[in-house]
């Protein structure tokens, strides 16, 4: 068996997100094993670093899987490339080590979520960014944004309210940065939890807004309840920019 | 009467282009005159700087048209923008001196043809660029644009081969630039034939890959022959980006 490494970017609008629970028909994931397992002539199962809700997007999404043959990198990433939908698209393909796994060998992830910071319409960006015609105070964010990194218990920031898990995750930066009329808040850290980023998001916007003060994020952390903080911002807006890994450094036989 | 000016946006892909001379339901002029027509209670007649093709882009289209009423700028904007479907924007709207016409009065527009010059999938900016693999040399073409540059008869690029009116038309400027895998070429002119940005495109894009010469861009012009340029390059690939006027300096009495 050869594992393979695979740097997947897609436009998550009109999918069900990375895998459904439900019907699987409409989902990143399903496409993805569809178009390989035609290519291949057998069933192929992926694995990513992490599902992707309904209408997430990902810049550079990874994604590992097992092929009973070694076919050469550049021509099944051509391929797939013609195979698959034009909203989903590979950007990398690479030989891996056969303990490589997408999720388990993950070391951290980015995610940005853009918001476009004007009251004009937003034609080209419409379906990768957040419109919110109000002003937003950057400083006032930023300061927020100090208070949220680090390593804390995230259970006001869990979309699953009755997570069992441990909520306690590390944040490892929050940049928050604008370009023109486009705002985006950027996070890096070692995972996020269920709807994490976007109701992190909604709440340094709020803050933005002089709806909640900066300092106000220790006692959001500290009450450990869902109510405490703001409603998560839409789908649309987030983007899975990376995922890191430790570097992969032992050599490999191929042959 | 009221005139007013209006800096349009779209997004090309869904409609038959500004205006169509047959089935006229799915253009940009229709969805315009539609909701000024029911914003205002009475039909509108909108004039654009000049026709879209089918799948061309704005970025700043501009439109002018008469409303018996003198409505506030800024409300008749938004509430226009609440109407228009999310692929059409409005950007700005103002009053004008009763003898501005968007098409009549304009003195020059941009155009730029974007092209995604990588063998990656573009993803998210399919819509809005033309891809192609293979490397460009853009000394070559930026040697052919200094040739196509300047007041010419412009019939090899012109679409409508039997055009009966003038194919002089002055080019001041036809920029080509590249920022990582996007090749923008950018065309400045005091107007421009059917086709001709997507032609011209197409025939600088010959020169990148090797095909022509850039010298050869002399005896293209000579030809006056559809024959002797290149073909369009697709419609997805063009945004007009912006439409250019005498200013307009005059005080008006808007009472």
């Amino acid at each position: 068996m050869q594992n393979y490494k695979m740097t997947l970017a897609y436009d998550g609008s009109r999918y069900q997100g990375w895998q459904s629970q439900g019907n699987t028909a409409n989902t990143i994931e399903t496409k993805l094993e569809t178009a390989l397992s035609r290519l291949t002539g057998s069933p192929v199962t992926v694995h990513a670093s992490g599902r992707t809700d309904a209408g997430v997007h990902a810049e550079g999404q990874t994604v590992s899987f097992q092929l009973e043959k070694t076919l050469p990198c550049a021509e099944l990433m051509a391929d797939l490339n013609r195979f698959l939908p034009e909203d989903i698209g590979v950007l990398a393909l690479e030989f891996v080590p056969p303990r490589f796994h997408a999720r388990l060998s993950a070391t951290g992830k980015t995610y940005v979520y853009r918001i476009w910071n004007s009251p004009l319409p937003d034609v080209f960006g419409r379906k990768y960014r957040y419109p919110l015609p109000q002003p937003l105070d950057l400083d006032t964010m930023r300061q927020s944004a100090c208070l949220l990194e680090g390593t804390h218990d995230f259970r006001s920031f869990c979309g699953l309210t009755r997570f069992k898990k441990s909520t306690v995750r590390t944040v490892y930066a929050i940049a928050v940065e604008r370009a023109d009329s486009i705002v985006s808040l950027r996070f890096t850290g070692d995972g996020f939890l269920n709807r994490m980023v976007r109701i992190l998001s909604g709440t340094l916007v709020e803050v933005g807004l002089g709806l909640r003060r900066p300092e106000e994020m220790r006692s959001v952390l500290e009450a450990r309840d869902r109510a405490a903080a703001a409603g998560a911002l839409p789908a649309r807006g987030l983007t899975l920019e990376r995922v890191y890994y430790e570097e992969i450094s032992w050599v490999m036989d191929l042959t």
